[in-house]
Order: C-alpha cells, then structure tokens, then sequence
C-alpha cells in the first residue's frame, strides 16, 4: 500500500485492495485450526493408545482442514491471477471483492459445523451446510469478475479472448457446489469427494492458464 | 514498509502507519467469525432436521457478522481514502489512529454479545452496547481526521474545498451512531436497520467521493 | 518483501524482518480481543439492566485490553524508529528479534490471566505475572539493541550520539517494569498505574526523537 | 503483491507466494498463544501463591510455545533464504508451498496436544503427535525445494554448488525429527530435546550460509 500514499489520484487502485484481500485470505486459511480441538480424556486414565485412538478418530476434522484450506488456497491463486489483468477499481468492483471475503472469512465456521456432524445421522445437513458456503463463494467470484473484468477496467493489453474464456470457465463454479450440495443428501462421501475433485479442478485450471 | 528502511529521516512517514493499520482491520475483520459457535446438539439424537433448524436458529450471530463485516470494510476503505492525502505524520496521528485501531479490534466483541442477547429480553442493552462502539469508532475517526489534514501533513496539491467537504462529512458519524443507540431502546431492529443504513451511506459516499 | 526477491545477495537485509514483525504485532494486538467473554447470563431471566450491569463488571478486562494494547502499539512505533536505522541483519539481529517476538505474541497470555484475577484475592500474583512480561520485553527490546546497533549493521550515517542516548534510553526499561512487579505486592492499583504510565512516557520518548 | 499488478506477465512471481507465505507464518506463530488457558481456579478461595503454583505448573505449555515458536520462526527464515534465489514460480512450486503451509498452519494443534498430556500416562504418543507434525514439515520442505531449485526457476546466477549443499542438508530434516519421534516412545524428555536441539541447528546452518 505505500506506495500510493502520496499520490492522491494514482492510476493503479487494485494494490490496497489486493494486498487487503490476500492479508484476509492469508488469516482464514490459518484460523481454520482453531477448529480442532484437544480430545478431552480422562487425564489420570488415559494412556498412549487411548490418546492415539482419540486423535485418530478426528478424521472429519482433519478432512475438513484440508479441503478447506486448499479450496482457500486455489481461490487465493484465482484471485491473483484475476486481479493481474485489472489496473482499476471502483465502488462496484469493492462491494463485490467485499462479498466475497466476507464469505471466505466464513468457511472456518461450516467447517468446524462439518467436522462436528460428519459422522452423525445429521452429516447431510453438515456437509450441505459446508458445501453451500462454496456455492455463495462461487457466486461471488463470478460477481467479482463480473465487475472487474469491464473494459474501463483492464490492464489494455488484456486479450479479449482471455476474458471470455475466464468468464465462461467461472460460470461452472456454482452448479458444480450445487451439485455437492445435492449429492450431500444422496451420499455424504460423494459430496465431500466432489469439492475435492473441485479444488484439484481449479488448481489444474490454473496451471493450464499459466502455462499458456 | 520496507521502503523507509535505510532512509532515517523519511519525507514518507505514512506508509508504516497505512500498512499496520491495514494488518489490524484485516486481522479483526476475519476474527468475526470466531464468534459463531457450533451448535451443541446431542450427538446421538440429532438429525438433519434438528441440525438445519439449530444453525437457522443463529441467525442473529449472521446478523452481526454481515453488519460488523460491512461496517470494518467500508472505515476500512475509509482509512485508506483518507491517507492517500497524507504524507507525513507526528506522535497525534499515532495516537488518534492507535485508539482507532483499539476501537475496530474491539468490535468482535459486541458483535458476539449482539448475538448472544438479541432475542433475548436484555437485547436493547445488547444492541446500544453494538452502536455505542461505533460512536466511539465514529468519534476515533474524527480525531484522526483532525490529527492528519492539517497543512502540514498534507498532501501540498489537497484541495482545500475536499478538506473542508471530508471533515464536515465525518462529523455527522458520532450523532448517527447515537441515534441507533438510543433508537435500540426503543426499538431493536430500528437500530440494527440505522447501522446498516449507514454503512450503505459510508459506500455510497466514498463511491461519489471517488467519482468526482 | 518481493523487493528483495531475485537479489540473492541484497544490500537491504532489514526489510523482510521488519515485514514479519509487523505481522506479529498487528496480530498479537488484535488477539486481545478474544480474552473478553460474552457474560454468561441466564438467557431467561436476563433483562437489560442485569446485562449491563454485567458488561461494566468486565472493567479489569476492558483496564488489561487498553494497557496491553497501548503497550505493544507503542513498542511497534520503537520497534520501527530503531530499525529505520539498521540496514542489514546477522543471525544475533533475528535471535534476538525472534525473542522479542515470542513475549509480544505472549502478552494476550497474562493480559487474560490480569483480567480473570484482578478482582480476586489473587490479584497482586496475575498482575505481577503481567509487570513480569513487560520486564521480560524490556529486556529482550535491550537486546536487540545492543544486536542492531552496532556499526557494520547500521546506516553509515546514523549519529553516534543518538546511538549512545538511545542505547542509555532503553536501560530504563528492565527496572521500570521490575518496580512495576514488586509494586504489585504492595498495591495492584500502583503497578497498573506505572504501567500506564510507562507506556505513556514511551510514547512521549518516540515523540521528543521525532521532534529533534 | 501491488507491484505485480498492471503487469499480466510480469517475470518475477514469487513476490506473491512469498508474501502469502509470510502472512501465514506469522500468523500461526502468533496463534500458539491461545493455547494458553488462564488457569480455572475458585475465584473465591484463590490466594496470590495457588494462583502463582498454577501459572507454574502450565511449564508444559510454556515448553510447547518456545519450541513451536522457534521450529516456525526458524522455519521462516529458511523459507526466505530459499526464495531469494528463485525468481521463478509455477503450479508445482504452489502445490509444494501450500502443502508446507497447510503443516505450518496445523502446529498449534499439536502444540496443544503436548501440552496437556505432557504430565500424563500419554505423554509420549503427544510427543510423538508432536514429532510427527515436524517430520511432515521437513519432507514438505524437501518437496519445495525440489520443486523450486529447478535450473529454469532460479535466479541464473545461483552458483550449482549451493543448489547441491542446500538440497543435501533437506535430506536431514525427515530422518532427524524421525529419530525425535521413535525417541519419544523411550523418554519424552530426549524427543523434546532433539526438537529443541534441531531448531538451534537449522539457525545455526542458516548463520553458517549467509556469513559464507
């Protein structure tokens, strides 16, 4: 951000708000072990294997970690990528980016919902819970882009083919949560092993982009 | 911040003071959602249902967050507005921006008891407790607007007429915010409604501000 | 950071230690807020008065929250202002930073401890726990010092004299905060007081410096 | 990260990763804080000398902290050196990084772990809980560096031969938190000790490089 101090109508306006964004990003991902907690046994009866035992049957925690924090990850890259091709930004394009953090901020929570429930007769609604979290942030990446990605806004050497093709490939984002969030009532399994498909899916994207 | 280092006697002092306060409203802004806790249901007898209702049940924890969220965002964006005037700063500004920062980290706090008491019979003292912390980030932000626009520490180019235009603006956020407090007295979603009217307001008038 | 990036063997060492400490201040300083708790009334009977009622019993909360705030604030001003004199960094300059930072990310630790305590019989015990981070602090800030400030590390052009004063200023630290410790045996209210205090004449310090 | 911005293609990407990465480990070191819990005590019968025994009998705690402290802090200064010499970055490299930090991010957990069942029966299946998060760590780390130290992602004027020492000390690093982790099995004091006399190591290689 220093850089624009100073400079009270400097061109390139994304800087505050990438640097903002990524510092948000960077502290969601790292609450989302506040989540675990210590198995509470009986501290004057418990021995190695029972303490074993116990930290083993956290899976669903552990789960949850980490499909939370690569899918924070890979949309932490997304967003990067995105905001690379933007030199300007507007109230528009802050309410949007607001949006969305507001429902990155959020995923600790469905998470730990998720790690508590999942292996209960009310998983479904947990895993639901979790996964409608990444349908609204779908939503809001494509209302980011959206906002974003208007010409006025470009860096102008943006080809106008990568536009469309971003555009289009964001717009899959929010059926695909949706049909995890189906699924979790079906299969609670299928559910979770479709945001992973997910996340591995963007970070392939990704990669396929920067290479070309 | 690394810029300033090596330079002992800086022209640009802000930077250091931008940045940190960045770290701060980034850091307070994800705390929010440490608030919402995991409904405690009997792990035995629950079931999707009963999972669904207990998380609709929180709705006021939502409430909170959303309008907490909105509001850091936008004074976020405010501090920011704001700096890009400023090129210098003195031991005021440190302490009128340091009790700022102490009032904006203080806001998870009222949002978590905001949630707790609201409907409950104790929740007009629960949501003047919310609204009186934005008085106070109101009255902050006025002391920090009155420590950095002065000749000084200014930007040389500053119009004088924007000077005049912001201080005049930011004057109206103390008795705004007490409105809503007393309004919380009288009727509890009226206040709530004001301060979401008045993050709305802040966006709109930073949208103009930026327009024009 | 990035700036450094790509120079394998950069001139400017300081930069990237800086940046991290400043992470952990702002951090640390936000964590504060977690030691307050919602007051745990009884949802039914609660009415505003009682919840009130409560909310001003959390005075030494809201007493620890300013003073431990105010405390690290002020600490990360001096922290800047010495190393805006130190161009590069030695294995000794990260031990001894490293240190500090490991009691600034501790203070949240005995502000609680002051908060749960001060109105119990055991109050001279949690706030002399607390006097005794501070020394802790003023110690390990010495230390950098004295890692810092010596002269293939600092900005050829820094004035001996303000080495010399500034090495005699921070003497002072330890034994403030040590009568600070011994004071809370006698008086809790007289050791809360240095402290504000102490924190206050640090303030002053940076401000007189800046000044000249 | 604001620098990068404006220019889609820009040559130097690993001021973004590095940033991020930052942000992380600054952010779980300062979270091993909160597993600090303010001793429980009867507020009522509570004298400054049971309230002083109960601050010291936490010394597990206080164990756990210094040594997460100094491995992340370590960790950090190791993760810098190395990515001054990359200039570089791509899916590979991200992958391998988000992978390190999802480790750097679990720490305070089993930093909890070992805290509160250090004084127990199942101390050494907390230790070795604890080992085992390092030995993950240590072959993430490897992971990174093979997937940085790639001759068309470093920095051109990376002499071969640091390439080579750097990636052979890495190899140490999965079997000597191994050894900490089967030693914790035979006594938990030695496990420990090794961790502590590993970080000392690390900060002493580091030392030994950059003086070179």
């Amino acid at each position: 951000m220093p850089e624009h101090a100073g400079k009270p109508h400097a061109e390139k306006e994304t800087g505050r708000l990438e640097a903002f964004s990524d510092g948000v990003f960077a502290i969601a991902i790292t609450l989302l072990v506040l989540e675990l907690k210590v198995p509470d046994l009986n501290l004057s009866q418990v021995n190695p294997a029972t303490l074993g035992k116990a930290l083993l049957a956290q899976w669903p925690s552990y789960v949850g970690l980490v499909t939370s924090f690569f899918t924070i990850l890979i949309m932490w890259v997304h967003h990067h990528a995105l905001f690379k091709n933007v030199s300007k930004c507007d109230a528009w394009v802050h309410f949007t980016n607001g949006s969305l953090l507001l429902v990155v901020t959020f995923v600790p929570y469905p998470t730990s919902v998720l790690a508590r429930y999942l292996e209960t007769p009310a998983a479904s609604m947990a895993v639901a819970f979790y996964c409608g979290t990444f349908v609204l942030i779908a939503i809001c990446f494509n209302l980011v882009l959206r906002a974003a990605f208007r010409r006025k806004l470009l860096v102008p050497s943006t080809p106008m083919d990568f536009v469309v093709k971003t555009c289009r490939n964001y717009l899959m984002g929010p059926p695909a949560y949706g049909v995890a969030l189906v699924a979790a009532f079906v299969e609670v399994r299928l559910a979770l092993l479709i945001c992973t498909a997910l996340w591995i899916f963007w970070a392939a994207t990704i990669m396929r982009e920067q290479r070309a």
